[in-house]
């Protein structure tokens, strides 16, 4: 029996990677049974970024992997590498943020049960209670955050009297409950499956994981609120969504995927929104499938998707 | 055998029109072959626009359009319509605007040519001789307009001594020889296929003819210069072209027709470039066809296009 | 307040249909909001096609509703004419037909909880056990038809001895139990969701409802068993899903709704089966809403949708 | 300096081939720039097949080049690997063969010589004169064999008395004069652009190059004549374009690249093959762009294609 692994990494541009790399992998009895790479041309600064899923024999498999990981922290020094190795039968966890809207959350749920995404849902948060049955029904714990949420009513986290609090604080006290959820849960990564609610820029830095966005335009037309409804009033023929992850300036970080549909005439802007979507939950599925099998490396505000 | 017309007109929405409007043709043996229809919704200003394509024996044809327009005039009274009535076997006269690039003027030339596109391309005006020899080989006049041409040497307008003007007024002078021009070559509408001068405001006024212009980005993201350069910037996965009406503020008039394409990390700005190229002359081509078929109607900034 | 009624109709075509039907409307104060066309040209026997979707006052639209009526069945000894006439607010019941594969189903749930699909899902019949629990979450009936059922067990039909029966007859016991359950479910049309066994043609003819099935390719390549295998064998590039209605002869009858996913030749064909889940939903989706809105007119093999 | 090379290659898979290939480029000063691999899962016969891109230094990648090739030709009695290495600065020569639609041809001939398709168009064969004067804007030599050429009238090949021969011979002879042709224009692969004559098997077989012809329809549904008439009939919701290697079963070889147009019920045949145009010169164009690039590899009846 084998087992799969993927290797993902970047370092500057350097003749011999690959030869070095490679020669590792088959010195351990690794095959490599996928492989592709970016060089992103730079003048200054030329990187270079692969993704290599190789197979090994299950019996050996812990030796090889740990004798792998030996030489390649030894590469690191040479070519300055900056590697993640994760074997492919294991599950990331997932929290899932939503509001009311439940498509996106509907389609993750659906796409992880069937096995068509390869990913753990461990948790749910939201600010509204409309999609706890939809919670209960996959068996996903629901964690419902009110706006006026009082964290000190709530025995899992440290105690805080947030009556006297101003709406920051209380919000700040809501974010930082929610941060100690996540290290409980032992999340991977977060997706924000319309979210309605702006995480702060503390929030972002303090949580330290990569955070899937959809926002339902094709950036970087109609960021912000009711893109549907500047898309009808600019009249455009084509409406779509993207799915980015989060940095601290709303609706700017790194795009992952986007899609379009062909909208007419005929469509107001609560027909785009029907329409629309079906585009949102394909894009923020399709990203997520790409993140859960390690197809993505971000650098700078872009990302190369190894697709 | 029957001759075909098509009959586009809008009104301020009313019960009524579609029954009054095909009494007239019925009355007048025209059988309606074709009809698509839409009432734009507004609360304060609800208006209705339609478009029929209908056919008439002909050997009668004459006296029943004559008697159409005659009721249609009538029409007008009661529900403020106004109407365009064309005979489909009449083709419209194009002028066609270059600069270097030949991607899209050889595109409307081909599906001219093939009768794809039911068009006289009557002649090609361009601020550089790059292009003229494709214009010979198609036998359409090319006027060759470059930035320093000097008016009062050619003998088909009125003369000027544009020696001691300052650029401004030397452009002026050219628009208006390009304006006489358009008049003498009976011209019924503009194409801008990729052109790289802009029309000043008073051209665009006087000339009074529609101008469809092609714009190598997915309209409103990237407007301006280099928009592939801004959308390899911003990491986008998928661009597009924008073909709409020109009016008087830069990349801003109403969006006729607009496509895409899906890109990814390995295409540099260059290659975006060519990636575009083909859909920006598919884009195009769709608008000119749309219009020469009497299919596009604006309302505000927007349009209704009868696809 | 308005109500919106949807006109669908068909006649040989002939001069004069458009003003007679638009008079009859007008003249019983209805406002027509959309119109479609179609005339089919063929020479021995040209037909004409028609749905209009006209408003009229609440306060009098039962007496309007009748007497349209009454003029539209007197138009039809001039005409020809054959029509529905439809309330836009009177939901249609649909019974769904599953086996194990859930994605069809779900889609359908969503979208008709959602209010995407104006629908009733009266029922759920399936020859397995397995998506029992996802009816039960949407609250809708789940009638379980294993192909061993012996329909003399079940006191809400005619009993019957099956035991004795060769497997043929049992089918044909099953699906008389069916066609009860439909009747008594007041069903207005079926759909096949991935369901698995074939149904008989005397089912189809007994049954007299319009059958929507989802077929997992791009019709008529691959019709009949693992059209994904089919297509990977093939190496074709592009895989696709279509919904027709059913008749008699297996995965034959009118093509309703097509649509296609780019692969490429590192999708073996489980992959392909994958992938091609999102196409057969959308697609069955879209054929559903198409049918629900009246869009649908079958003539031949052929259907015109009015999209 | 920098030149770019391609080496592609294929062998039985088995554990070490890339790091053994990887490590002959870098022992030998090349840079890989780009990297593709696919592993065939065959059960009784798994293959491996890559496609590199490496950059030499100029001043030394003829002594580079030599060593690579001896270093491949060594691994070839280890790995059994089959491999062609090409600068990617050397066009390949092109015989394009046409009959009396120019839609192929034109847009071959635009994007060879805009550069977006690095190729030679050395030669057009043609059995109607219809097209010579396009391939002479174009200074492209025009072959002109009609279907009752006399070979013995011209002076470039073995002359043979064809009065007296059977049609099949005179074809043979034809498809004689045509390899000659083919020889002496230094012909590396063949493009059937809308060619509607047969290839004789003996000419396939003779030429002994890859031939790539277009056929407008999406493969497998519709081969043989009328494609369009074809899905006008079965009332398809979508058409298509195939580009495939030519074998000797007609319209059956090797698929290589697809794509498809939504159509609807009111495209009639004729509208069907205008649509289809666009479809099918854009579907050439880019199995053309995949070959020059040396991005495609058959196996068996299928194509890999590093796009």
């Amino acid at each position: 029996m084998n087992r799969k692994f993927i290797l993902i990494f970047s370092c500057p541009d350097k003749k011999g990677i690959v030869a070095a790399v490679s020669k590792v992998l088959f010195e351990n009895d690794a095959n490599i049974v996928e492989s592709n790479q970016h060089s992103a041309k730079s003048v200054s600064n030329p990187h270079f970024y692969m993704r290599i899923v190789f197979e090994l024999d299950s019996l050996s498999d812990e030796k090889n992997i740990a004798n792998i990981k030996i030489k390649l922290n030894e590469l690191s020094n040479i070519f300055d590498i900056k590697y993640q190795l994760n074997a492919v039968s294991v599950k990331k966890n997932a929290a899932v943020f939503v509001s009311k809207e439940d498509h996106c959350l509907y389609e993750l749920l659906w796409q992880t049960s069937s096995g068509d995404i390869f990913l753990n849902i461990s948790c749910i948060f939201s600010n509204h209670k409309t999609l706890s049955s939809v919670a209960n029904f996959y068996n996903v714990p629901f964690i419902y955050i009110p706006s006026d949420f009082n964290v000190s009513n709530n025995n899992n986290c440290d105690a805080v009297n947030a009556a006297d609090d101003s709406n920051n604080d209380l919000k700040l006290k809501q974010e930082q409950f929610i941060l100690n959820e996540i290290v409980k849960y032992d999340i991977d990564f977060i997706i924000l499956a319309k979210y309605m609610r702006i995480l702060s820029s503390g929030f972002i830095n303090l949580c330290n994981k990569k955070i899937i966005n959809i926002h339902h335009s094709f950036l970087p037309s109609f960021p912000g609120a009711k893109p549907y409804l500047q898309a009808y009033e600019k009249g455009v023929k084509i409406i779509g969504a993207t799915a980015h992850f989060v940095n601290e300036k709303l609706d700017d970080g790194p795009i992952i995927e986007q899609d379009v549909i062909r909208i007419n005439h005929e469509d107001d802007a609560e027909e785009l929104k029907k329409k629309g979507k079906i585009i949102e939950r394909m894009v923020l599925a399709r990203a997520v499938k790409f993140f859960v099998e390690d197809r993505i490396i971000q650098y700078g505000n872009k990302t190369i998707v190894f697709a």
